[in-house]
């Protein structure tokens, strides 16, 4: 969606890495907001971005208009069930059909061999993954570590909505995630329950109001008991009214 | 599906004659049968179909397991709203949607250039062209005219259903077709009114039941006034408990 930091150049240089024409997206999906979501407000910024793919060496920036996106009376939709419909998708309905019909239309036209996306959005990336492969769409996807400030805050393109005292609070969800991380590693603690009291407490202490914490299942996002591989913890809070997602990945 | 009849045969002959490689898929699709349909019992003929696509010189015949197609936990759909939720939509829910689902994953797996489906399956054959269009995907969809045989009935798999009795009454969806079609070409009757009140008493007068019977938009399967460029009369009666469907286009 543009607004492009150093998560997503992260992206592009591994692309650029491993493939021999390059081809970035910069599109503001309306089908991926809500009513009442930012659509309007998200951030913008072609100028700059066009700035740094050309210093990223590039081949191709593809920025199509809304229009030629969703022509009059669109109205055909890719969904995954189930795992779209909890955590950001039960809190944002719709929104994950949005993201899966969009990145199913830019596959079709762009066809890449391989296609680059953060593991910020973990539960996009399982969802898209799983598209992938229950539509044979013949691409393969690749999770990028999620890139942070020097203070632990994940990077994303929302964190420029926050006011300076929202974004010392902010660090208080990678704080919780970092300190589960620690008892699970250093301590071997890996019941949920214990992880999650010790972690919510980190972010209550900050009055900052949690939309989720929990472990889940990889594979299908449902909450699990304990810390195995293919779990993560995934939380979701809110500071100044902007939601921020951040999470850890056993993979 | 396979059950491989005339009609079939009219879509490979074309791709024979247009393409330099040719695959042809046979695949009973679960997904687009309805509870109490005729899954189980849908016609099988998968040894005599080899042979006359041997005989018809294909290159590829893809016939894939079902386990192969929708795996443990498969939950990822392509709906076309609206045009899905009409005539056979209305009377078979869910049918569109597996439909393209089974269409969309074929396309990503063959990955075809172009692709032949009957103009017999009218609301299929535009629900298709509006999925690939608005999807982007790379492929041009090319319909052929329905196949008939010496008596007008429309060649269908399901032919194969109906009793001596049932199949003569079958001819009665044609007649009532083919009368608008003189009344609109000779007589310059347009009025939808006035066209399915004569087309409606040939079907009747076989006590046959009419599960619809109406002039469409072809772009959104919407009922219209007048017969016009681009619509059509579809039709679809029940007999034996067979339902049997048929149009006329406008093209």
């Amino acid at each position: 969606m543009g607004a492009l930091h150093q998560g997503h150049i992260s992206l592009i240089k591994k692309s650029m890495e491993e493939c021999q024409y390059n081809v970035v997206s910069i599109f503001v999906n309306p089908a991926q907001f809500g009513p009442g979501e930012d659509y309007e407000k998200y951030p913008r910024s072609i100028e700059a971005d066009i700035k740094i793919l050309q210093k990223e060496n590039i081949d191709i920036l593809f920025v199509p208009t809304t229009e030629e996106m969703y022509q009059k009376n669109f109205g055909t939709w890719i969904n995954v069930e189930k795992i779209s419909e909890v955590f950001e998708g039960k809190l944002r309905p719709g929104h994950f059909c949005g993201v899966c019909t969009i990145v199913g239309k830019f596959f079709n036209i762009i066809q890449p061999d391989k296609s680059y996306f953060g593991w910020k959005d973990a539960q996009q990336l399982i969802i898209i993954k799983k598209m992938v492969k229950e539509l044979n769409i013949p691409v393969k996807i690749i999770g990028m570590t999620t890139i942070r400030d020097k203070d632990g805050l994940a990077l994303s393109s929302r964190n420029t909505y926050l006011s300076p005292e929202g974004r010392k609070k902010a660090t208080c969800l990678y704080k919780s995630l970092h300190k589960m991380w620690e008892m699970v590693i250093y301590n071997s603690i890996t019941d949920t329950e214990i992880l999650l009291e010790e972690g919510k407490k980190i972010i209550l202490k900050e009055s900052v109001k949690i939309d989720y914490l929990e472990v889940i299942n990889l594979s299908n996002f449902k909450p699990v008991k304990k810390i195995e591989k293919q779990t993560g913890i995934i939380g979701a809070v809110r500071i100044d009214n902007v939601r921020l997602i951040d999470n850890i990945i056993w993979e």
